[in-house]
């Protein structure tokens, strides 16, 4: 049940890092939506090893293949299957990784809980998974673009670590974002950004940071309470994702230091419609979209794999040290853009498809 | 489908806050539990209204009544039924609000969403609603207690705006907790978070804060990934809380500013178990438990309604001002110190019997 | 997980035949439904005991009370609550029954699943729990009425034991069927049918028999293949209820004596639709329904309750004799007309409201 | 959400007879369960088309490929995804069928709820989508072979039309049945069957039949109440197979005819276990498991394919003739007996584990 995600836009993942590949099955995407091979690929390549000198050198193409659920360019209504093959396998880098639990990794857990663990890369662990949800979100994309154009979905990177950017989440557009490496909504900040990756990836460390995320032109009304409300299921969408560590909001946590007459958004009528003068809610009250911008924001570790030497353990129970190496992420965080926006979409699609159930 | 929580030990609420009453039915809990009245009405009690000077003075029992699913104190393995009656229904203090909608509360997004609204009250969107989940966690505290004793979930208040409490989640005890009315873990602040809610309250202001949540001896391996990751359901119940803006677990946004060499749990031994020998992860690795204590943070806004004029609109659809009156929580923080620790003895009991089906 | 029935239109039974009470909370119904208490009590009415001389003499009122999710006479999109309150308690009266295994009842199998049982009635197995069955689906019967009116379910006594209605599915009205107390669908043959259980109730005996159900103004579309047939929800929906043994669509097992083309229904044109000369696929095809009437007959068993002395074993192990007692149908069938009407009932609404969220 | 199976070992099918090609993705499974290619490519053997002179002499390998989930020969506890590409595919030979909707076929139904339809072959309402329930079940006979061994799942071809095998449940065995290419449990008759079949099939005609199944070795207590009774479960199971119209357990439609007196089966004790004098019941009794063999039956109506002329309408609305022509099988039933006990072996599977979740 673990590897299955929303209600009525289904998906369920699977692949290990290094098995025969990753995919995903899309159970529940409407019939006579325009998908092609090109707008999955597209978003692969967005968060795909690298593509960038401030990414993992490793070389994986994540060519995608449909193995199912279209003809001629349409969606038939049937489970969607999306397969992307397993190429860059080197075993052999990571024998020492098999013995010895990686500190702040999933190694030791994973053997923990089920008792055996893919002996190389992360497994099923591995940030590769995130590709089967990337490629549904592609999918997901073309569903919002035919029954409920104009919702868009930004994500961008707001701090590497204390370096953080000014962005406005009414104005950001993809090109700014995608003008840069880092994919940071605030360019003249992306060149310290991107120093300052490089130098610790030099020093054999690495970092973490926020990303933030905005959905434009949401439409009132989405959201199923009480326990999927619009924020619980985004919440529990971003934590799914690898190195996460939080979650906020609209205010968030600053918002616990004002106070109600600071913090309340007023309405006003604007057009004819309902309007808010501020957007504290992020977007979202008592757990459904109210129109406004949802904005939220994702707390991303450092990534766990470093260049040095680490007190750890031997899967025999042993201490021992681990030195690490291979070929990684210093920062996760420019490929960790459209893995937010990916499951932002799906949540959103969900919830569009939920309501217009109950809609009348 | 939207008030179903859990996936083995499921819970389905219902109830608005001035209608007959609210519950909640308990579908999958293991028979043979032992389940006494009393151990729901003493969680009862801790979220009621009414319990002490600085919560909401409304008069309500919340008499819990057990319709199902036992027979001489153990439970048949059948569904289980807790229901509470309404009976401080003022339908007449809320008739300004009916017309128009109060801001930051959930007025306008469920006329939005439904065409429809309970009258009074906050309808479905009230914290009433909670009354089951928290009674159904205190069925959840028995199978815990039967089939893995020695589970501790406590939650307390870590800060209200920016009064912070100094709390070691190793060591606190629900006797210091209870203690003070305020529900904060740290005695020596307890009088000033009074003093200031106090004051906010003669203000007609309200205020957030951010309430701290430990697991302890909570068994390695529990967690599903990919999606149901043990803190990607955490960040989802809590999202589900009412008036919550931001979750985050271990170091979360904090943990963002440092390097991975700061940042990762070394593993060593101790007495023959794998342990870390500090708990950024806060006792979650790739998303199963590690054994170590599972710690998290909750953000609560400042409550919504405050005893002044505002800016809102009618449900026709014109401007207009809004005078908060009625008997609410300057701070909900301390009545939401239980439905944050059933919450999450939800979480931990699902997942528990989930990881009791493919253990072998 | 096992209490819940249906995906979008969700219901959730619980209760005891002898507990505190049975009821219902539905989750998915959409708002601004019209539902009246008296919608909901005229189908408990057609399934309650004592209704007339061919059924169990107790006196149950089976009086419902809704104890939330609507306001004003109108759903509110939030889950409905119905509650009847059990009143005909008499413990004593099952005092031998809860020391020995009832042949063919569930007694023995409860104790082997859960290692406990309630002691009187047959608790959760008792037919009492449908009520919660027949409650939703009233509350199911006006969302169809208000979001696709015309759509008819009728069901009827088809057999008892060796006598055979003759009843056309295409004529047959609600007036024909209730104006008889064995609910069949030929007036013709009622007294034999009801002068065959008198006389079988008199010999301390039971009897069974098949219940055929016809779905009319159904629209093509409906069922969700692969493993949601339409026919495949409808054959779980009938082998739930109580005593059921069997289930066939269209044609059925005497199709299988056929050869295809005797078998196959012709499509024509008519009127502008897509029609089949003939019936045989019971108004489904590949799982979805073609608009042609959806005819089903379901089998039940012999009342397991018997006025005889019975071989069986006590719960301690011992072989022993049950002598039967207490107020039984001696053929279940009568009450069970509304049951099949419910569940297929609860079918139709679901699907219907599952093809909403992707037709566009 | 259509095409997911199975609540605790759960399966996801997906694929069209003519795309890319069929598969499945289990999520659920335990780990550390033996499994081999071999295991599964044994069983899609027993199902594929060109096995023997009565069924269609299509040439498909079906060659499976274990695309995730596997280590060493065991299963990580992660999704594992198995897939079957496409190779024999000729769309030329279903020109006309796109275009004119083939009698008793998927067609019509598809266009009436999808608004397209793949335009070859029968897309996802071909037999070949069982390709993946039946990989999936050979996955799930590990599991049982491993947690519980002992539990057997036995098909086979009960009757041909009017040709009546005659088999004991009790002690048939697969080397009996596997013995003749009809797949009946009766070796005597199987002469008499496959004559049936070929001059049926060489008079472009088509027949059906019964499909008889046991359960032995089978633990009392398996079957969740009051929904997902373990007969109700089945009934779904079997009534998702194509071309299926009727399922009966136990006494089944016959045990309409019987008294009660009659029909019940009294209880015995048996060294020292609780066993039935006879098994009226089929193994279920209140939904649950009772140790004795659990047998029931299918309907298979005849192929709705057949090489004769038969009136039908075009997609566009018009009455036409449709000739049929191409490579079927006359009598689906030798090739369904793998699906049947497929689909019996992952109801009881998944019910297994959901047991287990809640035993203690």
């Amino acid at each position: 049940m673990s590897s299955t995600f929303g209600q009525v836009f289904r998906i369920h993942t699977f692949g290990e890092s290094h098995g025969g590949g990753v995919g995903v099955v899309i159970d529940g995407c409407p019939p006579r939506i325009p998908v092609s091979l090109e707008n999955i690929q597209r978003e692969l390549d967005r968060r795909r090893p690298g593509q960038s000198e401030i990414v993992t050198p490793r070389k994986e193409a994540d060519a995608a293949e449909i193995l199912s659920g279209l003809d001629g360019g349409l969606t038939l209504g049937t489970p969607i299957s999306i397969f992307v093959r397993n190429t860059d396998q080197r075993p052999g880098a990571y024998d020492e990784m098999a013995a010895k639990y990686r500190p702040s990794h999933a190694d030791y857990t994973y053997d923990a809980k089920y008792g055996i663990r893919a002996p190389s890369g992360g497994g099923r662990a591995s940030a590769r998974e995130t590709i089967g949800r990337v490629a549904a979100a592609a999918v997901a994309r073309q569903v919002l673009d035919t029954l409920h154009p104009g919702i868009e979905v930004l994500a961008w990177v707001k701090s590497i670590q204390d370096l953080n950017a000014s962005v406005d989440p009414e104005t950001i557009t993809s090109e700014v974002i995608e003008s840069n490496i880092v994919r940071t909504g605030d360019p003249a900040m992306a060149e310290t950004m991107i120093g300052r990756i490089k130098q610790i990836r030099a020093d054999g460390n690495s970092v973490g940071g926020v990303i933030e995320c905005v959905i434009r032109n949401c439409p009132p009304g989405l959201g199923e309470p009480i326990f999927d409300k619009l924020e619980a299921d985004l919440a529990k969408a971003m934590l799914s994702i690898p190195a996460t560590k939080g979650f906020e909001i609209g205010s968030g946590f600053a918002g616990t230091l004002l106070t109600g007459r600071e913090h309340n958004d007023a309405f006003r009528m604007e057009d004819g419609k309902v309007r808010t003068t501020s957007n504290r809610s992020g977007g979202v009250q008592g757990g459904i979209s109210n129109g406004e911008n949802i904005v939220f924001r994702v707390a991303f570790k450092p990534t766990a794999t470093i260049m040095t030497s680490q007190e750890t353990v031997t899967a025999a129970g042993e201490n021992t040290e681990l030195q690490g190496k291979g070929r990684h992420d210093a920062c996760v965080l420019p490929r960790a853009v459209p893995i937010v926006e990916a499951m932002a979409t799906l949540v959103i699609t969900d919830h569009l498809l939920r309501q217009r159930s109950s809609a009348h």
